[in-house]
């Protein structure tokens, strides 16, 4: 089929961003939800999630399941799926992965920049690998069905992770290293034992992550999926845009300094360029992806790949994921 | 001067144990206020400690600096000196680290036994140091006057918190490794790093530190302070003698296990040995430091080196680490 989901958007949200997925017939976006919030703060932001589910009732719906999503679209609304790109939501207490399952959270990332309780983040200048409480989380993780997600992780993290997860991992945004060496972007190591392990990468369209950043063409972002394809196989790549619509540039701030920092740290920014940067004039926002359907046509892939890579990977893979082993 | 200071306790207080503390001579005690909590429930056990003081005022009092220390003395009393052996009350918010200390805190571990958001606890597989937020608040803990704690942390870490903080940490409760091979205890590189740098040693008497366990004898446990004297320094030695008195065993798998883990983990411990050891017949509570203070004269220390040992050296150390930089 042809379904087209993003595996990762963090916009303000607003009834312009969502009128705009359903413009660009977006079926299911994995949305996040936490940086660096705790367990309470989490809660007030899913409650705000459901007061926009209320308001924009016609648009979004909230989607626990791949049959979820289904519905969503059949309907003609575009489904939301929660993730955290850290583990603070969960604290020191395993317990709250089952909990925070039960309320839908669908992905988690082991770690955002920093060191986490459960694993070491791309920032850091050694990693020690899962620790003892990770090993821990990520099996709960396993039985529950949240998906791993080691898109901000360093590199024996990350490898650590696929090995030791009994369910295929993600990294749900993120290009590869060979193509662009960005901190954040992903080895060819990486990205070979994530496909052998039946795990997922969503093509990130963040600037910071495109060689070229704002000027990256898209002919070269499609080139580059297509060479992936060829690494990693058709069925373990999909999109993963890292649209961070109408942000004000405070928030870019928040997400590098969060408040364990008194310095200011400019992620992959800089103190000249500290701000969110500017997109690529072929994705500006979620009536773009065409152009990428299109883009993937003129590097030589076919209907069925492009439907893969578009949706139908992420869509399967959601199917595999997030429900509790029996 | 003659003074008895303790360097670590974590008792069930009580009225019994403060009049123990009074009939053992003991001036100050380094209380351990925070295992695995976070702000909140570190603020329930302050409050505590505050009825704790206004029921037992003849007894007890909160000492936030080495005057407060003679202040009790000079009354009587026991001075109370709060630490935490993990930083989980600063959660990941470095501004805490100061509001702490106008709580009174002045001692606080990097790490309990895992992996932490600042360093790596000993008993992980993999030491990765100091990290990115671990930098940050050693900085800060020096900057308002909180001693850096490397107790339960791994070789490493502790060797570069030494190295990066600006002031001198403590070890407050361990032994040498070299006497007795616990994962808890420290190496020669370790405790030579620590005195070159101005910091200072507390001789732990929990079982599972001592060699021969429950069995230790006061002759080996003397002759063992006398010969790290010659390796440190007889300046960077006092006692912190990890006592745990009258606590239910189910602390002791609280203290393990925390909320980190779905299985059961029994650090020092074992599977048939899980609960809290048997002390050593020479120090069951407060009042037997007496059998120390014999016991280090019978191995040949001097009277001046035995009151550094008993208390001296702590006394100095506070004075010189618990205020702020100017």
């Amino acid at each position: 089929m042809s379904i087209l989901i993003d595996g990762l958007q963090y916009n303000n949200w607003s009834e312009q961003v969502f009128r705009e997925m359903r413009a660009g017939g977006v079926d299911a976006v994995h949305v996040t939800i936490v940086y660096h919030e705790d367990f309470d703060e989490t809660i007030e932001n899913i409650c705000a999630w459901n007061r926009r589910f209320a308001e924009f009732s016609d648009l979004i719906m909230h989607a626990k399941t791949a049959e979820d999503v289904l519905t969503a679209k059949a309907a003609g609304k575009t489904a939301i799926i929660y993730g955290f790109q850290n583990c603070s939501p969960v604290e020191d207490n395993i317990d709250l992965v089952q909990v925070l399952h039960d309320l839908g959270i669908r992905f988690m990332q082991l770690t955002y920049n920093n060191q986490s309780l459960l694993a070491t983040g791309c920032y850091e200048s050694s990693d020690s690998g899962l620790t003892r409480m990770g090993k821990q989380v990520v099996q709960e993780m396993n039985r529950v069905g949240m998906v791993v997600d080691m898109s901000h992780s360093a590199e024996r993290s990350t490898l650590e992770a696929i090995e030791y997860s009994s369910r295929p991992i993600a990294i749900t945004h993120a290009n590869p290293h060979n193509w662009y060496p960005a901190l954040r972007n992903k080895s060819d190591t990486v990205l070979k034992a994530l496909a052998e392990s039946g795990g997922i990468l969503g093509f990130s369209m963040y600037p910071h992550h495109l060689a070229g950043k704002s000027n990256c063409t898209l002919e070269s972002f499609c080139q580059m999926i297509a060479d992936t394809a060829d690494l990693m196989g058709i069925n373990h790549i999909g999109l993963g845009s890292d649209l961070c619509q109408n942000q004000p540039d405070s928030v870019v701030e928040w997400m590098r300094n969060g408040t364990w920092t008194k310095d200011r740290d400019f992620g992959e920014g800089s103190a000249s360029n500290a701000g969110f940067p500017m997109q690529p004039n072929w994705f500006k926002d979620n009536r773009d992806f065409h152009f990428i359907r299109d883009g993937l046509a003129s590097v030589g892939m076919n209907q069925i790949e492009i439907d893969q890579v578009m949706g139908d990977n992420w869509l399967r893979f959601f199917r595999d994921s997030f429900e509790p082993v029996n």
